[in-house]
Order: structure tokens, then C-alpha cells, then sequence
């Protein structure tokens, strides 16, 4: 049996699929962000991520029935919170309804899931089942591509900035919002997983875990890019 | 096809299941009321039952990541975040720990579930996976033993200050909660039931399934009593 990574070196390998495989080199949103997609293609793919976007609570409603005490259930329910909402604030999944909105879709086409393709949906389904499926820990361990989303974010609100200025800039609160919430959430995922995966297999269980997630986001714009606009 | 019943007629059947077979009726449960139980026997009752106090978050995770929108997850999350707590607020599980202390029962010794017999064990096991995997609507009715909750607790909180006045009376939080939330519980449980279940034969399951928690909940109290005192 080979020995565990030291932490560092297990966060390396982490950083080291994002770096491999995060859909930031996908060649639809290379395009993204280098201003090129027309309207409707911007809006193909608010409509078909929404999917994304509305299980993320189920995935993470999956992963809290699952996890092992009440303390990191208490942490985990944030991201529930966050994306349905509580009291006043209506949460993520409400801010990208107001992006598609913002963009020119009509919040009945989002909800409706009319432009959503088969591809992307298969997609989104197979993590939710991932997450239904898999131990809590290599669930979490798929959450990780957080630990990525906050750079990408941060400059996909300044390419919607300046590239599509014809979405009005108050549909870009969702990723504001993710600045600050994607830090804290990979910060849990990734002291759950270095809890929980203590050999060198469970450690390359996490890797691959990690791995597949980066698959679906992957084939989500393998999709919506054949899809083509909405 | 047989016509489906009216709203009354559909809650007065499932409230005839409570009457039936709700575990007040229970010879354990008749003999605390009747504040006959020995010291040894209500920390039996209470470290026993604790295992289905912990549990009940996870099961209702499970729901959560079944119910059909965001609007019914925002109201049905509230279950969790009063058992696990949030914030300052500590939570049921936390206040039946307290009542554990209050009655005599070192907290370690309700963790590690040393007094937990196997018949309570599998009767909420087999709770949980009633909610895993039965349609959630289903698992909703399940939950509908909060109808019958609130009277029996008020109760209980009589009985408990007269007959056992050695539990600290401090330790009686956790009923005094549910005397509120069990009513708003109920409430939400049967307007998703009524809604979810339009068929004779839907309903039909629906009180088949509140039957089957009220078995649940006797055939812990079955294991409770021959287990004897903690």
C-alpha cells in the first residue's frame, strides 16, 4: 500500500485536474470569455446551466443526508440556504432566473425547461446521482471544482461587463454572490474530504471524484455548444 | 375507480390512524404517563429514543431532496435547522442531550449509543429508509404523526413535572419546542399530502404510511420495554 499524500501534496492534486480539465478550457466558454458568443448563444447557455443551477440544493440536500454529525451538517445546510433562499433573501437559484431575465429569457422559459438540451440534462442527473450514490465524503470530494470557480467568476463578471453589456448588470448578482460563498464552500469540502480520506486510495477516490465533476460541467458545454442558440 | 375522499374525510382518516395506533397508547407509554416508570426506565425511554431524535434531520434531508420546488424545500428545511440548530440556536438534538443530562444520563454515554438496543435501531432504520426511498410524498404522510404530537407533548410536560420531578425541569425544553413547531409541521405536511395525493389510491398510501410510523414508533417503545432500565 503506497502512503498517503501529505496535505499539500493532495491539494496539489486537486488543483492539478482543475488545471487539467476545468471547463474554463472548454472551447465554448474560451469563447465566453473572449466576448465572441452572440446573444442567443449567451442566453443557450444561461437557459440549459439553469438545470445545473436548480439541482445544485437537491445534490446538496443528498450529501447532508449523509453526512456524519450535526456540526458539519450545520455548515453544509448553508449551501442550501444560499441557493433557495431563506426569508428575505431569495438565494441563487432566484438571481439566475433574473440573469436569464436580464439577458432577454422570460423567467417561464427557464422554469419551464424548454431550451434545456437531453445532453445537458443527462449531465446535471448523472452528478445528482453521483452524490445520491457515492459515499458523503467522494460526494464532497465532487464539490470541489469550487475551489476553481472563484477566479473564474471573478473574471466572468468583467468579460459580461464589458463584452455583453446588453445584459443589464443587475442579472450578474448571482456571481457576485459566489465570490464570497464559493471560498467558504470549498474551505468545508475540502477539510471534510482531508478528514475523511485518509489513505492513498481513498485519496485518488477523491482525485477521480473530482475528476468526474470536471466531466459533467465538461459535457454540459459539449451540449449547449451543439445545442446552438437558444 | 372509487371516488377520492374529501379533504375531511381524508383527515379524519389519517387522524383515525393516530387514534388507532399513535404510541400514547402504548403500555410503556401508558405506564410513564401514569408516572409508574422507574427512574432506570425513563433514562431507557430517553437514551433509547434518542437514536430516532438524531436521525430525524437525515430523514429529512432525504425528503428534502425529493420535494418537487424551491417554495416547499424553503418551508421543509426549517425541520433541520431546528433539530441540528442554527446560529445561536442549539437545537432539538442539542435539547434532548440536555433532557438526557436533566434525567441523570452522562451526554458521552447518549453519543456513543451504548444504551440503544438493536429493535429500536432497525424499527428507525427502517424509518429512514422508508423517506430514502418511497416517493416524497409518501415519506411526507410518514411525518404526519405531528399531528398527533402536540397533545401528547403538552401532556408530557404536565406529567414529567409531577410524576418525575428528579428530570430537571430545565431538561423539558425540548417538548416545549415542539409544541410549536410540530403544529406548523403538520400543517405543511398535510397541504403537501392533500396536494400530492389526488387519487382514492393515493390516498389510500398516504394512510398506509402514517401507519407504518406509528409502527415505527411502537415497535420502539416495544424494544424500549423489553430492553428495561438503562
Amino acid at each position: 500500500m503506497e502512503a498517503p499524500w501529505s496535505r499539500e501534496e493532495f491539494v496539489d492534486r486537486l488543483r492539478a485536474v482543475g488545471e487539467a480539465k476545468y471547463h474554463d478550457k472548454h472551447p465554448f466558454h474560451v469563447r465566453m470569455h473572449r466576448g465572441e458568443l452572440s446573444p442567443p448563444e449567451v442566453r443557450g447557455w444561461i437557459a440549459n446551466r439553469f438545470y445545473y443551477q436548480k439541482m445544485i440544493p437537491v445534490k446538496d440536500a443528498l450529501i447532508l443526508s449523509k453526512l456524519p454529525n450535526r456540526e458539519d451538517r450545520r455548515r453544509w445546510i448553508q449551501r442550501i440556504l444560499d441557493h433557495d433562499g431563506r426569508g428575505d433573501d431569495e438565494g441563487g437559484i432566484e438571481a439566475w432566473l433574473r440573469l436569464g431575465e436580464a439577458a432577454g429569457i422570460p423567467r417561464a422559459a427557464l422554469l419551464d425547461e424548454r431550451h434545456v438540451v437531453p445532453g445537458v440534462r443527462f449531465a446535471v442527473d448523472a452528478y445528482v446521482h453521483f452524490c445520491r450514490l457515492e459515499p458523503w465524503w467522494v460526494a464532497v470530494a465532487s464539490s470541489l471544482t469550487e475551489l476553481f470557480a472563484p477566479d473564474l467568476v471573478a473574471r466572468r463578471i468583467r468579460v459580461f461587463e464589458e463584452h455583453y453589456p446588453w445584459v443589464r448588470p443587475e442579472g450578474l448578482a448571482y456571481f457576485r454572490q459566489r465570490l464570497h460563498q464559493a471560498p467558504r464552500d470549498a474551505e468545508h469540502g475540502l477539510e471534510l474530504v482531508v478528514r475523511a480520506a485518509p489513505t492513498r486510495a481513498d485519496q485518488e477516490r477523491t482525485v477521480a471524484a473530482l475528476s468526474f465533476k470536471c466531466d459533467v460541467l465538461w459535457a454540459l458545454l459539449d451540449a449547449v455548444e451543439r445545442a446552438g442558440p437558444a
